[in-house]
């Protein structure tokens, strides 16, 4: 094995650069309260940052019966709805647009890879200082499949020319985790989605932070120098 | 010492009987950003269940600057408004009347102990059938230190006329089980709220459900048998 000493940075976009999970959460229970789906609060918060189709073939199996393909769709189009008329508040999370310039600054590659559709993360990204036209943005739009399957971090690590596993994935849920060890890659979780660091530690996280500015301030302890 | 086979139970509400935790978490969002103070969801969210004077004061530690009286008197008057506003809309979690009522048919001594004010709690009661004038309710109104301070659950205990040690606490916030072990009573931990396991776990709790419905299919697990 050659020595590495570089490591690039694939990171997840909600929970983990913005302080949007609770939108989100907002957002879904009311887009299942106005489809007659009663399910607790805290159950839709475990299931963020999940490919949408996950999340909703989770909900079948927990309520025990079908939901028709209308209503499936209906969900999906009332959670962007209602995530999108909260989304113009929603903030970059401490220390996100540092974190990114700090590495830009280094010239250590960094991406952002979401479980979210363009049209739901597009009018968010200027809020941490990201253009896609300038910089690696991986949505839902581009791969097959969602988190917790990996493709899109390796799609993010493709379009940086590295691989990913010699990329740290950094994000705030149990998905993130998951999806960075299918694809041998080290996960670094952040509470500020709102998940108990031993449930990110369970899922494989091999450090874990507060939140970017938290990162930021132990950058060395996780390669995050040239 | 006695045999002891009989246990009481005193239950938090918000976040163990009734699904509020996250509008508690917007609320509080709300109050926040109206009076321009900067905090990440997650961080209020990890708060709910404390005392409001007890979360002013970690706030202000977190900021690292002062809070005048007249802005936490705000913060306080605006949570409770915005709470309220969304409270007509909340419903009981899984299991919760049921919980209830198995309890009382049994004539195991159960009661409510809550960090909220009667003015925010009074108008959810009746969503887990409960009225102040027939069960053991104690608010903040009634005690002079709430969670994580053992008071409000040895009010209620004394009001069933049981003692805290011979209780379990029921509730979804570490905070919940710090009041529990303090008063040398057993903590049972809920996931309702949004707390993972092992936060809960290493906080004291002796048992962890799910949900209301959780623990009453496992009831026996718990001493909840006459």
């Amino acid at each position: 094995m050659k020595a590495l000493t570089q490591t690039s940075f694939l990171f997840d976009l909600d929970g983990t650069l913005l302080d949007s999970v609770y939108d989100h959460i907002a957002a879904w229970n009311s887009a299942l309260r106005e489809t007659g789906i009663d399910i607790s609060a805290w159950r839709v918060h475990r299931r963020i940052g999940m490919s949408g189709g996950l999340f909703t073939a989770a909900l079948i199996r927990e309520l025990g019966h079908e939901i028709d393909e209308a209503t499936q769709q209906r969900l999906s189009t009332l959670h962007s709805q209602y995530y999108n008329e909260r989304s113009s508040s929603v903030r970059a999370l401490p220390g996100a647009v540092k974190l990114l310039e700090y590495l830009t600054a280094q010239e250590i590659p960094w991406a952002i890879a979401t479980s979210s559709h363009m049209k739901t993360a597009g009018p968010v990204l200027a809020k941490i200082g990201v253009d896609p036209a300038k910089h690696v943005v991986i949505t839902r739009d581009l791969v097959k499949y969602a988190k917790p399957d990996p493709d899109l971090f390796i799609a993010a690590a493709n379009a940086l020319g590295v691989k990913m596993e010699d990329s740290c994935v950094v994000g705030d849920a149990v998905w993130d985790m998951l999806a960075s060890k299918r694809g041998h890659a080290l996960g670094i979780g952040f509470l500020s989605g709102g998940y108990g660091e031993t449930e990110l530690r369970q899922a494989g996280a091999y450090r874990v932070f507060e939140d970017p500015a938290d990162m930021l301030a132990h950058i060395d302890e996780v390669g995050g120098r040239r």
